[in-house]
């Protein structure tokens, strides 16, 4: 048997013990599992930014992965634990939309309810089921233990408003979904809308409140440093940049504002 | 034999390479070792910030497991370099305190000065033992060598002050021992204090300066988002919260703030 | 064969998915290998940052460690993707001078350009190669492919431009080359230097705009709390420090200035 994979992705931070107390729980359960952080500084309770996150790492990990994604405003309330079983691995997580953007990717083969008190921590705290409900049950999956054993099976699973481009003639207007360390202002436009547009020529778009007519390059380094830069991120996706520079600052952009880019 | 656990609480950031050097040092000698990170955001020197978050963190390990800690402002002076044998596992650390709350928890069995030079880095620096003496004595232990045989037995070790609570006829004092990345506010009052609290009606409490009444609940999710609410934590101890908000901050409270219940 | 083990230097953060994604590449590539970061708080494109922080961490590594370093403000220009073999290990990074001094101090045995498209992902991304190239470079080495197999061998890789100390009759010059966490300054003065000063009587040294007599100490502690010190570091270098203090800030120091010790 392969080592089992294990990912980790919450908006616990990194001061705290949590996230320790959950890879002790696993740990405990499942001694050869390789645990990796994803993130652990998703924001506070952004359950879309957590699904952003997650979806943009899950498609590199190798057919089995176990991925648990904590961020969970409503704990201890009867919100449901899930279990989703992909065809290429598993995500547990609370259901509240977070792990829906990346488990489709991988198409959905079953949902379950974690119900079974057996795969769970003896005493279950009404704060932290990160620890007590998911850590135990992602351990046991990596033991071997079959998803459907976890609970029933569910249909009806929560699913969240994610922004949707919208595409007219002349535009595609889509939505800041993430702003990267470096200040890469990321999009939900994917680069095969884009297969249109002339590259060589200067690209017309708004941000936020900025209109901007901006170079479509392949790298970063294309244009000066300092200077802004449009380009297809290294997950598809159109993204906005500034060479050695902080777009997001630049540009005065947050998560969420609207993307235009115009097409003629 | 099961694969053995080492984990690391330290002061040290983890913009600089020391957290690596140390697990450097722990792979060399034993490389099957699992390395977990409890936290190495303990504020600078702050022991007993380290002596809770260790203290919160290693009942969830497996038995066995290897715990450093590294809060050491008395660095490279005649400080004692501990190793603490408990029921369930060891823990390496300076002699100033940072490992009682976890270590006695578990149940002390032995202690010992690690003074073998056979089990340190073949060059100890002054500033650094965390990487030239625990990092190598947890390293060693790991690889079943006996804990009597990194240095004679002791007794006297440094017990810190930490807060106890005061309980009187009508009100339980005790202090801000934690506040957490969510801004959840840990207190020293364990919950069995509380027991006789009827739960039904809101808690009268004081919180450094600011007084309140709060409703006892047990999620954060059963009041409205931004209102205050009081628990029992995850880790059993009385909690002063906001539902998704901060309560650290709005309740401007400090470590080390007195924190009185009043029970009639 | 010992479990291979394989390092992280970049200035990607924490909060993004990408260490995350090296990490699955690595895991899938070679499913045994232990990932240890060194950090991911390098400052954004300072390649000497990175260089240091590396050059400080390698040698307490074990034979045969594989280091990925990505510091990479040039990455999908035509800057090369080196493997340097050396008598200790193997390093993968841009060829931007990044890895040479660590590299340089376990000895240069040969360089490669990595070009064989075998040892990448099937689709290359333009800006993050660090995932797409350099992870599968690394676990494939961890598998035991051969450095020369990844490409050809090259001879002229940048080197850059760091501080040299300059050595007078009655003083040394050299550079702050990093401020750790506590706010200690590193300085490029190796312990060796200071060989003849006399550490009986304070030192008198320069820092940036700042000049000081200091006392040469063994340990942070030697002197009251508050205080500045000078010390050789744990890596051997000259190193002004406060005692549970910040001497980067109290002093007003940054990466790059001047430090002038007076040697008479």
């Amino acid at each position: 048997m392969t080592r089992p994979i294990i990912t980790l992705t919450t908006d616990f931070g990194l001061k705290d013990p949590y996230v320790a107390e959950m890879k002790a729980v696993i740990l405990h359960i499942c001694p050869e599992a390789a645990i990796v952080d994803v993130s652990h500084q998703i924001e506070k309770f952004n359950i879309r930014m957590g699904a952003y996150i997650l979806a943009t790492a899950s498609p590199y990990f190798p057919k089995g992965t176990i991925h648990i994604v904590i961020v969970d405003p409503a704990v201890g309330t009867k919100r449901r634990a899930l279990c989703i079983e992909t065809k290429n691995g598993f995500f547990v997580a609370p259901d509240n939309g977070v792990l829906i953007l990346a488990a489709k990717a991988q198409g959905i083969s079953h949902v379950y309810e974690i119900t079974n008190r057996k795969f769970m921590l003896p005493i279950i705290s009404s704060t932290f089921q990160g620890r007590d409900v998911f850590s135990p049950a992602a351990a046991n999956l990596a033991n071997g233990v079959c998803p459907s054993d976890l609970g029933p099976e569910v249909r009806n699973l929560v699913i969240p408003k994610f922004a949707r481009i919208v595409k007219a003639q002349y535009r595609i207007v889509g939505e800041v979904v993430h702003i990267d360390d470096f200040g890469n202002v990321m999009t939900n436009i994917s680069g095969s809308e884009l297969e249109s547009v002339n590259r060589e020529k200067p690209l017309k778009l708004r941000v936020g409140k900025t209109g901007l007519m901006v170079d479509f390059c392949k790298t970063y380094a294309e244009v000066e440093p300092k200077k802004p830069v449009v380009l297809i991120g290294s997950h598809g996706f159109f993204e906005i940049s500034v060479n050695q520079g902080n777009a997001g600052r630049m540009l005065k952009v947050k998560i969420g504002d609207k993307v235009t880019v115009y097409l003629s």
